[in-house]
Formats: C-alpha cells, structure tokens, sequence
C-alpha cells in the first residue's frame, strides 16, 4: 500500500516547520509558474488557460504518488513542443479538434506511464541514451526559440523545420511591429539579465545571495506585470500588439477526452515518445534533487506518479506535464520538503484561475515569448557535442544525427533516428569485441596478449580470449575468428576459449560454439574452453553442447595448458624460476 | 588484387584430377540444379526459363569472386519467396512489370551486397540472431509448402498468410482436379521416400553408400522425366493438368533492369531483407564446408562474390540468388574441389536452355510443386523451439515472434519483428546487469558477493561488483543502483565501483557516473574506482570525470579496502591467517 501512496511516508512526519516551509517554497514556485504556464500553453499552440489547468490537477495527484520530494511538476518547454508537433499533424490552432488531440495526448501519456509502471518497463528510458538525450534537448530548444521570434517580431511565420521558419521569418522582415518589437526585446533583455545580473545587483544592494537568487526567479512576473501595464496604458494592441484577451475564469471542469480510436491511433507514438522523454527528465532531475539530501526516489513509482499526474491533466482539460528542471530546483532552493509544496502551487494557481485572470487580458504574447526564449535557450548546450567527441566517437555522431534530424525532420524522426542510430552503433560495437590470443608468461600461471607481452606459446595449441559476452551480435564473428587462426596455424590440435570476459552466452552464441565445435572436429582439431563462469556454465550445461565438445572445460586457463601442453608450461615455469632466482640474486 | 579475385589464388595449382572432380560434381549438380531452378522461378511466380537464367550467369560470377570452393549458387526457397512476397505487391503476375520488379530486386541486392562488401559491413548479418533465422526459414518452409498446395490440387487458391491460404484451399477441396492430385501426390510420396528410401534401396542392391547418396539426389530428375512421358503419353494437360507449356529456347540475352526511382524506392527494403537473408544462409553454409577441409573463406569477399551473382542474375534477366544449402552440400559431396565446378554447371545449366527446354512443354506444375514441397519441409524445424527454450527463455520469445507473425504477416514483417525483439530482449537483458555487493573473503585479498560467501565488510564502505560493461541500456540502472545502496546504508562514507567485468564504458555511462559522483558529493560520501581495465582508463581519461572524481582509482579492490577501511582488512588478514594455521594444526 505504501509502495503505491508515498504520501502515507512522509505525511506521518510532517511539522509544522515542514508545512511553512512548503509554504514558502510554494509561494514561489507559483509566482515562476503563473507566467511559464501561460506561456507553455502558447508554445503548444493551446488557449493560455489550459497552461494553467495543466498547473493544478497534475500537482495535486504527483503530491499524493510521487516519491521525490522536491519536484516541481506541470508543463514544461520539450514536451509542449512535442505536443505541438504531434497535435498540429492532426487539425488546426484553435480549433476544438486540437484542444481535444492535445487532452487526447495527456491521457494517453498518462495511460501509457502507468502501465509502464505497474509493469516495472522504466527500463525502456534506457534506449534513450544521454548523448541522444542531450542532441535532442538542444535541438527542441533552438527550434522553441526560433518558433516564439515570430512572436517577439510580430510577424505570422511558419515552418517545418529550423530552415523554413527561419526562412519565413526573414522573409517578412520589412512587415516588423515596432511596438511589438520593443516589448518582445527588452523583455527578453531584462530576462536574460535577470539570470545573472539582477542577483548581483540585489547582492550588491545588501540582499543574501540566497534570497537574492529565490527573488531573481520573480523576474518574469515582474515583466508581465510590467507589460501589462505598459499594453493597458498606451493601448499598444490598438498599435498591432498581440495581446492574449480573454482568458475564461474559473477552475476547470472535470471531463473526459474524447474517445476516438482513430485518434488515439494517431497520437499513439507521439505519446510514447512524450512520455519517454518526460520520464527521462524527470528522475534525472528527482535524483539529482533527491541525492542532495541523501533520499531516494522510486523510479518506477515515479511512471505511476508522472502517469497519474498526466491522466490528472487531461481529466480537468489540461495538456501532457513532465517534471521541470528550473522550476525543480526554485522549489528546492526555496526549502520545499514534501510533495505537499507542489499541492499548495497547485492551490495558488486555482487562485491565480480564479482571481487573476481578468489581470492577464492585456498581456502581450512577446512577452510570453520572452520567458520561453530565456528558459529555452539555457537548455541549449552545444559543447556538449565537444565533450561526447573527445570521449567516445560513437556517441558524438549519435547525437549529431539527434540534433540534425530534429532541426530538419522534426522531434519524433529526430529522436526515431538517434535512438536508431545509437541502437545500431552499439550492435555494431560489440559486433566486434576485443579478442586477444594468449601466451603463458613465463614463470607464472598468468596468460596474457601476446601482442603486448612476452610470453610462450605452444604450436599446436591456440588460445583465444574473448573480451565480451557472447551473443547474436558477436557470434558469427566468433565463428570468423576461430576460422581465422586455424586457417593461419597449420599445426594446431587444440583451440582454447578462454572466457574469463564472457558474462553471458545466448543461443545463438551456443549455436556457434556447437557450429564451431563440429567444423574443428571436421578438420581434426579438438576445442576447449576454460575459465568459465558460473551462469554461462548453467546455460551450457541446458544444451547438447557440453555432450558433443570434443575437448575439455578447465576452471583455469593454466590447468588447460597443463593438460594440452604439459612440456611447456612445466619449462616454462622452471625458466621463470630460474629468472626470479638469478633475478633475486642480481637485487 | 588476389584479394578481390579469389580466382586467381585457386587457378594457380589446377589440376587434371581437381578438373575431374569438378566436373563430375557439376554434372551431378546440374542435373539437381534443372527441376529446382524451374521450380522456384515458378514458386516466385516468374516463368520457367527465368529460373534457368538464373543459374548460369551468377554461377560463373561466383567462380571470379568466390572465396568458398564448393558453395553452389542459384535460385533457393527462401529468397524466391521473398521476391515473390516483394514483388507480388507491385504487380500482378505474369505482367512485363512483375518480371521487370524482379529482375530490379536482384540488382538492388546486388549492389547493396557489393557495397556492403566494400565498405566491410558483413557485420550487418549480426542483427539476425540464429533463433530469428531459425525461426524465419521455419515459417518460410510452411508458407512455402502451403503455397505449392495448389499446384498439387489443381484449384486456384491464394492468401495473405498461412490462414487465409490454408482456408481458400479447404474451400475449394470439392474443385480438385484428379489427375493432377495423382500426378503431385504421387511426385511428392516419390521424392519423400528418395530421400532415406531409395539410398537404402541402392545400397541393398549393391551400390556403394556414398555412390547411392549421389544417385538418390537423381530423383527429382526422375521424376520429371517419368511425369512429363506420362503427361504427354496420356494427353494429360487437356485433362486439366496444368503444364509448364512453351519454355523460350536459347540463352538469356544482356540486357538492364528498368531504371525507375520510384520502383527502386519501394523495393528497397525487400531487396535489403534478402541481400541479408541470402548472406548470413550464404556464409554459414560456406563457412561448414570450408572448415571439412580446413578451408577458409572471407566473409566480406563473399558479401562481393554474392553481389556480383546477383549483379550477373540482373543483367541476364534472373532473379535473386544466393549460396543453396542442400544443393552446396551435394557439390562438395560430389567431389567439387573449386569454383570451376560451379562455372560447369553453368555450362550444363546454358546447354540445358540451349536443347532441353522444348522437352520441359508437357512438365507438370504439379511435379515442380512436388520438388519444392519436399525440398522446404526439409528447412522446417520446429523442434529448435524446444531446444531454444531450453537454453534462453528470451532467444525463445524472438524466435516464436519470428515464425508466428511471419505467419500471420508475412516475411517482411516476420524478419522486421524478429530482428526488433530480438534487439529488445538484448536490451532489456543488459539494462539490468547481474550486481554483487561483495565483501573480503577473511584470510585473502579476494572480494566476493555477501550473499553466497562468507565474507566481512566495512559498515562505512560499499562495493558494488557489476559485471557488465557500462552503456546507455544500463547507465540509469547504475545510477539507481547505487543510489539504492546509499539509501540503505545510513553509515555509509565510501562508495567503490569494481570494475573488473567492464569492459567497455560509454559517453552515456560516463555522465551517470559524474552524476553519481556529483550526487555522493552532495551527500557527503565520496566515489572511489577498482580495478579499471585498461581501455576504460583510457576513457576516463578524456573525460573531466578523473578531475571532479573525490575518492580514488585504486589497481586492486583490496587496494581500496586497503586505504578506506584499513583495521578491516588487517584484521581479516590476521584472523585468516589464525583459521589457517589452526586448520594447518588440525589436519
């Protein structure tokens, strides 16, 4: 029961300083959230007010099942990117059809996440591999921030991919709203400031850091306030403003997506991969928060949670949420301690639904398009491509195929082809593993490469060590190898696996071994294998192999030579024996 | 140069006796060769003497560039099959474009098999695992045999899958034409019992064994002679017996393939699935005859050979090809020592369409049928399913996915799945990887897993043993992992990784473990490394995880027990040596 409903955990120890505490960070938080919603609403290509709807019901149900205790759930800029892309195949901004595609999607993701959890498959983020993790954010970041410019210049632009839009924009360029322009840019500006400058400035001014940097995070607000002001005042959408109007007032209600097959089928994939990719960022963000202060999270209880809180979303006519990293780490930073933080930003944002909305009338969209293009653009990270290339090449054109496909093809191809491409160049990788023949080294019972040592031999026998487990992607290589060096020793009688690397062995790697068996014993030659380990042996004593091998399995690669190559390894080890003695007089 | 054309290091050391036994092998195969390659022109629904195209050029292809000395090439089950599934998409049977589809599907697989020949990606035969193709040939055989049905009825029939086939037969059983019934069913009981029956038949009478072996291979011959007499004796195809009828005499003309982007776009991928299909069976069979002799062959010089069949299958009007089990198996038996017997049977192959042809006007379908039926159901082995559940329970589901939707779906989607599963269970099965927390053995410096051995532990110290190599599948169960230890182990100071079953390290695996560094830090605990195997090292070395990493990189774990936890392991040491010299007093 517990397992399920974390809340009965921590609600048993909850303190008074626990709940002020929560209060104070929730405070904050919804003062971030009440702009970030609006405006990842508008990202999305959704009225401003399923933005907040997304901000209340799926923080009220992660409060009740999630296992971190700082997360900041609610809409987040990858996702409503993604819904926006999935949503803008299937009908046209501002219809009722895209409203309900996009609700359609939450459910779903939400659907999905919990079956995900409740059959422990959170091993499925693992395809997502970091670099392509990493690609993809950057790439959705560049193209989230080249989609709002149209915002910020005022202009209508369209595209589907970075080219097109950036193409369409220049396009219109002599067609600018000054007006438009000004806000757009000097909210924008003040922004960007605000993440490193206005702390200073307040630090300067005697504020604690600490304080400083909780109060920097009201920037946005601070900026809608202000342009809101500055809207109403001059009347700036009389002069070509793009204002958001009437954003309807209230709580949401209660409703069920619509239940269309078709649809469903549609938003099938799409809402995989948003739920993949919000699972993904969000313990990423749970356990780098959590590990702060030595907690843990659940990372399967996480899918029910981040699942519930999507199924949350879409029942009170909200769009697919995620875990939010900035809006995280504000909540953390703000001394939140419980998941019950989240609940009351929840309480604050129904406030906010409630009372505020009337305020939000004159708010110009540039100014949203700011707040999107400063959150964005921190999520841009193009050394990371620098960092992958120096430690592992692979990784680097993973990525580079993630961020090219986005930019030019869009999120899902982007995100199908890293995945792809990173499935491929591991096959790829371990479809030819390292493999060594070795030698004994003198005097000891050690064998070791005998390209890299010097070691002792013996012409009848070779031994090949193989360092990789041995599975489909490697086993036709194995049959190659072995091929290779009898080919090369016209001597040989004996072959020699040595599996100290092997971890596993699959079927196919058993067909091979037995296919490798025969063809040696074909030719004359006897195969062996040493230094098995335990689950490999179980495997291979669960087929016929064991039964056909025509030579032995020793525990030891020494004992193997004992048996093979008695003379040798018996001169060998008194020749190191004289060495150690002759060394041992010289020292 | 010699690398590319294998016919130049053979050519060298022929001789009067290796002429002899190539030839009789070519005269053996050829005649094997004749009822097969019309047969599976006809079950890839092309004309009879499209078959025959296809067994000369290729041939003479493969003994330039061929590496295997006794593999025989031409039309085979399986991958006319696959062109009859590809091609039967795109056009109706019997039309210039159905030919023209196939005759395109044999260049686009040679040039792909080429190209992967150049650029060595023979590799790329590594993501069929051997229950994949197991299962694939298994489910191929049973279409294959259930297609032939037909042929042996006498009544139309045809289907989607095994299912629909099974029922458009059942539902036409009243329709069945009688002479043919006798005719096919007769064939088939005949080419049956051939293949045990008549050998021992021979052998009874006198004949040598091996001699009977070859003799036996005769019977398809045998049978289409006597069904042809028979047929043309009786006026059997006015009796409603279909017959082969006008059969083109004279060799194939040169000519090119119709260049059309949008056909060569749709048979891409069809053309890729046989390319592969073609050479993992193309080089396992190569690969089994070559090590009877210890031969060797070059498995990217045979992606070549390979390519260069299909090229000259194209160009001459054939189909796809690739390198026959049963029909390599005869030729080696035969005595065929190099390629020149596969460039004789070309030469029977060309003097069969020169003069035998107008003999072929009365053979019945139901004969060809009867060759193909027998010839397939001998691919079927439905018995490998229990002998791979036996060994993986995962290898088992791909295979049973394999054969069941190749069933159901057809072959491309049969290989498609397999192949797609077969990746995910890899996935899955080293996204967890076996994990020991290990202590020190008293009395050693060896470090076992608590659970099995009796070992002792530092309470501030935990090793965490994994024994698999690190990568994206597996980064965020590590980090997990680990995270876990933590939670459970409130004294906890150290953390150490034994890496002594890494072998490899990946850009995603090196993120978690900066994360988990970063995460331990946060927590006041440090991350401490054993036992790193070289390449790794190296890795870690271009990264910035050496610099951030707050604990050590220790040679050995009893190294880092050694320095974290130095009263453990000196009293371990002392008190094993006390066990030791009291057991040494006792014995």
């Amino acid at each position: 029961m517990r397992q399920y409903f974390p809340i009965l955990d921590w609600s048993r120890t909850y303190t008074r300083d626990t709940l002020t505490n929560d209060l104070i960070a929730a405070v904050i938080v919804t003062i971030m959230l009440i702009p970030q919603s609006l405006a990842y609403a508008l990202l999305a290509g959704l009225p401003a007010e399923v933005g907040l709807y997304a901000s209340i019901a799926p923080l009220l149900v992660y409060a009740v099942f999630g296992t971190a205790r700082a997360l900041a759930v609610g809409p987040v800029a990858v996702a409503s990117l993604m819904t926006a892309a999935a949503v803008g195949e299937l009908a046209a901004q501002g219809t009722p059809e895209y409203l309900g595609a996009a609700i359609a999607l939450a459910f779903l993701s939400g659907l999905m996440l919990l079956v995900m959890g409740f059959l422990r498959l959170g091993f499925l983020a693992a395809f997502l591999s970091h670099p392509v993790i990493s690609g993809f954010i950057t790439a959705s970041g560049l193209i989230i921030a080249a989609s709002q410019l149209k915002h910020i210049l005022g202009v209508p632009a369209s595209g589907h991919n970075l080219l097109e839009l950036l193409a369409s924009l220049w396009a219109q360029l002599d067609a600018v709203n000054l007006p438009t322009l000004l806000i757009g840019a000097g909210a924008t500006g003040f922004l960007f400031w605000s993440r490193g400058g206005l702390k200073r400035f307040l630090a300067a001014r005697g504020v604690p850091p600490h304080r400083a940097g909780l109060l920097s995070r009201t920037a946005p607000v601070v900026a809608v306030a202000v342009t809101v002001l500055l809207t109403w005042v001059f009347g700036l959408d009389r002069a070509g403003v793009a204002i958001v109007g009437e954003v309807p007032q209230g709580l949401p209600r209660p409703a069920l997506p619509p239940f269309d097959l078709a649809l469903w089928y549609q938003i099938a994939v799409p809402a995989l991969l948003i739920s993949i990719v919000g699972y993904v960022e969000t313990v990423s963000v749970a356990q780098t928060l959590a590990a702060k202060r030595r907690q843990r999270i659940d990372p399967d209880q996480e899918l029910i949670a981040l699942g519930g809180a999507n199924l949350g979303s879409a029942l009170s006519g909200g769009f697919p949420v995620t875990g939010g990293f900035a809006r995280s780490v504000v909540n953390f930073d703000a001394g939140a301690e419980t998941p019950a933080a989240g609940a009351f930003t929840a309480i604050g944002m129904a406030l906010a639904t409630l009372f505020l909305t009337p305020l939000l009338f004159f708010l110009p969209k540039a100014t949203l398009a700011a707040t999107i293009i400063v959150a964005v653009l921190s999520l841009v990270d193009l050394g990371a491509f620098r960092r992958t290339w120096a430690v592992s090449r692979p990784d680097a054109a993973a990525m580079a195929a993630t961020i090219l496909v986005t930019l030019s093809a869009g999120v899902e191809a982007g995100i199908v082809a890293g995945v792809a491409l990173s499935l491929f160049l591991h096959l790829y990788r371990t479809s030819r593993p390292h493999v060594a023949i070795v030698g004994q080294v003198p005097g000891t019972e050690h064998f070791r490469n005998i390209d890299r040592h010097a070691v002792v031999t013996a012409p009848e026998v070779v031994t090949i060590r193989i360092d990789e487990s041995l599975y489909f992607p490697n086993a036709r290589f194995l049959e190659d190898t072995v091929q290779e060096q009898v080919g090369a020793n016209p001597n040989l009688r004996h072959v020699v696996l040595m599996c100290s690397a092997v971890n596993d062995v699959d079927a196919s790697a058993l067909e091979s071994l037995e296919a490798i068996n025969h063809r040696l014993a074909d030719g004359g030659l006897a195969l062996h294998l040493s230094e098995v380990k335990g689950p490999v042996m179980d495997r291979l004593k669960r087929s016929h192999f064991l039964h056909d091998l025509t030579g032995g399995v020793y525990l030891t690669q020494f004992d193997a030579m004992r048996a093979l190559a008695p003379d040798l390894t018996c001169r060998t080890l008194a020749a190191g024996r004289r060495d150690l003695a002759r060394n041992g007089n010289g020292a």
